[in-house]
């Protein structure tokens, strides 16, 4: 299957200049999302992995599926204010400005197998920022990977030392 | 399995006198989360299923996993502004003002079978809202399913006509 056929390119969204990969077609057809998951899953084969670490919102539509899959518990991470609970954040650097994200502080347990999952790997601060977060907490980042990559921002470079996998390649 | 063992009761959050049901622990256990997404998937025994809607954004925890599950797509129902495609939108009430959620117009095709799905049956706004857009799509609702009611809320009269499912009741 060629999943770009599923993908569709939106220019000027969410901004000017920007061309965003639309996934919604993957999503709804339902061999294109059937064999994305189970592509998804394979980058895994004989990994042991104890949580899957999912990243708000796109991330969230592959992450519990692969932890359910692996037999693996799932982990939110969500931007600020969201997780109620006793919190750990990171902040990390965006074109402007900056953002953060959270993890709750007891997910993740000394010496866990993650699986960091998000739907794009574009410039990786993101990733880096989970990356480093789940490191922090103890947890050994075991994969990243991503169903699409957007190689020409070089994100690939900033997650330098994690194993990363990616579905699709532009 | 007694799932409310895996809720966590956050008073307070996010606002004064909301007791939040914290439902990440239910999440990063393996075995809840299994359990969880198979007795999910139970409610949907013997119905025909095209599309999964998940509403964003904890109903995407479990409404991609259903999805594949049933062999159906998956669509997302977003906040105002997150779809990049040409959208059909339905405004609710909260509290206090109003919110509104998103769907891509030609994701739901006339005659479409759909489940939808959300972590929290509160005071059904928001699911009627999504019951609505896809009726008005010219799908078909045939089944709301929730992994916790607040049954003191009565969001099940918003659903009055809709099959309704639910988990775990408060």
């Amino acid at each position: 299957m060629n999943f770009k056929d599923y993908i569709r390119d939106i220019p000027d969204f969410p901004k000017k200049g920007v061309v965003f990969k639309d996934i919604t077609p993957l999503l709804e057809d339902p061999k294109a999302f059937r064999e994305t998951a189970a592509a998804l899953l394979a980058f895994t084969d004989g990994l042991k992995v104890d949580k899957v670490v999912g990243i708000e919102s796109r991330g969230f539509f592959f992450a519990p599926l692969l932890a359910d899959r692996l037999g693996a518990g799932f982990i939110p991470a969500r931007k600020p204010g969201k997780l109620p609970h006793r919190i750990h954040r990171k902040e990390y650097d965006l074109e402007y400005g900056t953002d953060a994200l959270e993890l709750h502080a007891e997910s993740i347990s000394p010496g866990d197998r993650i699986l960091v999952h998000d739907d794009v790997l574009a410039t990786g601060g993101t990733a880096r920022a989970i990356c480093d977060l789940v490191t922090e907490l103890g947890g050994e980042v075991v994969q990243c990977n991503f169903l699409i990559e957007l190689s020409f921002l070089k994100g690939r470079t900033r997650l330098d030392g994690f194993p990363l996998k990616s579905l699709i390649t532009y």
